[in-house]
């Protein structure tokens, strides 16, 4: 998405090879304007298939999960990075290892918002190893429902998540996919939507 | 709010006279059309004030926040519960008592992205003892910013929030005010919007 591609050129920031800091227009301050068409290419990338609910992680892949859930006018679900502290009765928990921490967290979801047979599309901001989307599509998949596809805002395609969830059978859909970083800037390859 | 009261009532589950359960549309399932109505009568609220930005708190307020800062037009900033184990450089810290939670946490607001003079939106969820809007509103103003209103979409208003917040000064826009609660159901009080 050329707008997406943009806004990485002209305000993210390349830490090293690895780290893309995004914070002012994804993770800290929102750019809203960006985050609705970042939900009209996902919503337009699941046309005619039928999703009944938009999944995401808190806390980053909330705004475009919820501009895409209301392009196709279907209800959000948050999954939570830790239990809850009020009331854990029907749940399903996940360990997912965070690279970006260095620590593994249980990825919590409740178990009434996600029902049998529904078609899911599962939200993230991005993808690298693709631990966290794993262990999202498998609380999904626990539930009963399917992954019809895994939209991700920004992919970084130097790293082996895609790989891995589409081994798994997952269809991708990258708004933007960074194929290298340094210092000096980011390069993009094709993305999906 | 009449919207947003009936899915209270409706979708609401008060486990006590203290804890009001909004899972099913607010903070796990989000309830995308109501949302959107939120959105309008926040920015309604507000209009003709010259808000720059709206700022809300990871993870619950960030719907409702966005909504707003999309029909206002301005963009949306996140505060943090913990602070980055990415970057802290630039960031302000406000330690904050959560009584769900029992126990402190740091909210964090990178400078960057609030700045001397603007016009600030705090969202929220719920305002019950006032401590997270009292520790955001504290972060805008050392950034120089003003806080032009506190904008609660479900306010506890048994609970002393609303009075601390007032009596510091702040302006309160509650869509829903939960006069009282318990197994029965729940009582309003006249809503601000």
């Amino acid at each position: 998405m050329q707008l997406l591609e943009n806004a990485i050129r002209e305000k993210g920031r390349a830490l090293n090879s690895d780290v893309l800091l995004v914070d002012s227009f994804l993770n800290n301050q929102v750019d809203t304007a960006l985050m609705a068409a970042c939900g009209q290419a996902f919503a337009e990338a699941v046309r005619d298939q039928g999703i009944d609910r938009v999944v995401t992680i808190e806390a980053s892949g909330i705004a475009p999960a919820m501009m895409t859930a209301m392009v196709l006018n279907v209800p959000m679900v948050i999954l939570k990075k830790s239990p809850s502290k009020i009331l854990n009765e029907g749940t399903l928990q996940a360990e997912v290892f965070s690279f970006t921490k260095g620590a593994p967290y249980h990825l919590t979801m409740k178990t009434a918002y996600v029902h049998p047979g529904e078609k899911v599309l599962l939200i993230d901001d991005f993808l690298a190893m693709g631990e966290a989307a794993k262990g999202a599509a498998s609380l999904i998949e626990r539930a009963g429902a399917e992954v019809r596809a895994i939209g991700i805002v920004i992919e970084k395609s130097f790293q082996p998540g895609r790989g891995l969830l589409e081994g798994m059978g997952y269809k991708i859909i990258s708004l933007a996919r960074v194929a290298a970083m340094s210092e000096n800037g980011v390069t993009f390859g094709l993305a999906d939507a």
